[in-house]
């Protein structure tokens, strides 16, 4: 790996803080990535984009920059990748995932927050990561309440817009979302000075409209028994669709895809036909936090086949509609694609339970974990229903409620452990 | 007091809970309240209205029950009290205030979850408290995650109705809302079999404004030093707004009021002049919930002079513009006048910040406690910048963030006692 610490130094890290950051990743990766068996050879590329996350990637997004490109850091998979593709733009996801940087953000924000809300900040405040450094604009969005106010502190340190996000689907919640699909085109073409016509949108929404093929097709591949490929591997895919580059991504995935076909053909897969199948179903996982699958899927006895998250299934779930005629018609197909995203700010919120019913039937799944980020309350009230539910069809269900550190993880691993007896 | 049992019998009551739950309200009431020295003659009527809390006004709301009159419980101060009104209704605040209910609700609810919703589904759940036995609808909102999630359960038990409050108070947030007040207009018709008139909905409209102007007098007098009713006195005035006969209310607090001038002229305090004078902002305190009021004012060392929350300042803030020619226009500042309110669910909000430092200067406060119940997201984050501000102004704040429960009581009093000696 080249030496990056110039470009960092450039972007104004705290390169010590950066470096202790980075060598607790190394280990990590070995540990839960690398020690795998059986691991397709279509994922040396994801590795190899893992091992570059703050180096490579990062230096592409500077040169992009150089030659005029707008990057936007984006926090919510509401905010439309189509729209920043038309101005030339680069979506990079910056959630947080590290435990690392969320005692630096509990010098400003309040203890009792969501750890995803928490680790972005830190990395933000304290220097530590340059996807904080490197973007042009953050874009946020008015999901769920600790989101929704540490926008207004977030705001005070780095460029940001907010969109906002309805409570409802319903004919108004529609208007609003339409709009504000609308207000972030203009943000976007004010941003870049770039026109967004119709020929660069449609561009936009086949390339992303590519990119979920994929994606939907890799899932697909995982409802095989057995699967081909592990649960912490999928994650992987589905946490690097946030930041690598578009067009790569998508032929890498589907170069992978190929690979896992042959496997399915041949019965091939990363664990024993006839393990418990399990899907995990509730708050996303954002880079570098591999905690559950990790646990679930140690020692075989499990494999994680299906994630309903934002990174999962959320994700790529619903094409936008291609070739349709005019500007304002592509920018409407855009705001109905999104709107589809069941999360669990909105209210009400059928559709994912029907949603996460249908994924148990086609993933053959056997047990649910719902996994909530600890004080995500909408998560965490809108998984009594889906329990409900779940345990109507029979299906064994366990909660999960975590933040990113470590002291819980002996106690998960019994839980998790008896959650797997009772499936057997 | 009368025996009320078979009345609560006949609500479905679980007498035998409910009975503990009175038993402990008396003694409590008499340490808090009744022990004050120097109280207005005024407050007799309130210390009754408590006294008959579940039993009286109850009462009360079964005749107008049976004489067709329609009673609404109701869980913020969004929701227009003036349509309630204009159908003939009735609108009761059914916020839980206490610890009493909080483990019943959690047999179905998360924990980690604000205790007024935790202690209001408990109450109804485990049907320990006729405020929830007695409406024929129940209005909630999407102000907050928790509750927003939460009316999915409640509506599963009761007649539910959910009003939508936007994010943004921007154009389309007052589109939105206008299309909810006068949805909420038309269920309230639906559900009363009556229209509203232009006449009946000014009606409401002026006795609201009555109201609320004779809160605005009440609060005004505990700008005097010292003031002349003591913060805790305040707040159960302003818990019992939400519940009592709104005519009968309004008379009484302008007896109170017209008692507190007369004290005002004279100097007449209930603590001696210079006391130190706190403004606790924040997060609402349903009744019962007494806690730190009761703790800020042992011992005389301070005196509570304003609350900026829902049961202070919030509730009354603003009129509705009287007198207008059509039915529309009412309801459009009906709408105006509610959109008014600074919860910090709404993002932006600078204009509570700017409330709260007009507050601190209007009330000649000392000092701010910002009040967050545990698990509240919007008000501990937007706590983050309140407090800069007042920092800036040179206004010592301190935190506070709890539940119901008892365990913190000692640690909170000393908590207080320095931040007390700290404004000394």
């Amino acid at each position: 790996m080249e030496d990056y610490h110039g470009m960092w130094a450039e972007l104004g890290l705290d390169l010590e803080r950066h470096d202790e950051f980075l060598a607790g990743l190394g280990p990590a990766y070995q540990e839960i990535y690398l020690n795998q068996e059986s691991r397709p050879k279509g994922m040396e590329y994801f590795d190899f984009v893992t091992s570059e996350v703050h180096g490579l990637r990062i230096k592409e997004l500077l040169e992009l920059k150089k030659k005029g490109h707008k990057i936007v850091g984006t926090f919510c998979v509401y905010v439309p990748e189509e729209i920043v593709m038309a101005v030339g733009g680069v979506w990079v996801g910056v959630c947080g995932g590290a435990q690392f940087s969320i005692p630096d953000a509990e010098t400003v924000l309040p203890r009792n927050l969501c750890p995803l809300i928490k680790s972005a900040f830190g990395f933000m405040e304290a220097k530590t990561s340059p996807y904080y450094r490197v973007p042009d604009l953050f874009v946020g969005e008015t999901t769920c309440d600790g989101k929704k106010k540490t926008w207004e502190i977030f705001e005070n340190y780095v460029p940001f817009y907010t969109m906002e996000i309805p409570n409802s689907k319903d004919y108004m919640g529609k208007r609003l979302w339409l709009e504000e699909v609308i207000k972030f085109k203009e943000k976007m073409e004010m941003e870049s000075g770039i026109s967004i016509t119709p020929e660069r949108l449609e561009e936009g929404i086949r390339a992303m409209n590519r990119k979920r093929k994929a994606m939907a097709r890799f899932f697909d591949l995982r409802k095989a028994d057995p699967p081909p490929v592990s649960g912490k591997d999928a994650l992987l895919v589905s946490q690097i669709a946030y930041y690598d580059d578009p067009e790569r991504f998508t032929t890498k995935v589907n170069v992978l895809c190929d690979e896992l076909e042959k496997k399915v053909q041949k019965g091939m897969g990363v664990v024993k036909k006839g393990t418990p199948r399990i899907m995990i179903s509730g708050c996303p996982f954002a880079l570098p936090f591999w905690k559950i699958h990790h646990i679930v899927e140690s020692a075989g006895a499990a494999v994680v086949v299906c994630d309903e998250s934002c990174v999962g299934t959320r994700y790529f779930s619903n094409m936008v509609d291609e070739g349709l005629p005019t500007l304002e018609d592509k920018l409407k197909a855009i705001a109905e694609r999104y709107l589809k995203i069941n999360c669990s700010c909105f209210t009400p919120n059928e559709e994912r339970i029907e949603e996460i019913a249908r994924y148990v039937k086609d993933f053959k799944v056997d047990g649910v974990i719902l996994f909530t980020l600890q004080f995500c309350l909408t998560y965490s009230i809108e998984g009594v229903r889906v329990q409900e539910a779940l345990k109507g069809m029979g299906i064994p269900v366990m909660e999960i409620e975590t933040d990113y550190g470590e002291q819980d993880i002996g106690q998960l691993q019994t839980r998790i452990e008896a959650f797997m007896e009772q499936i057997s």
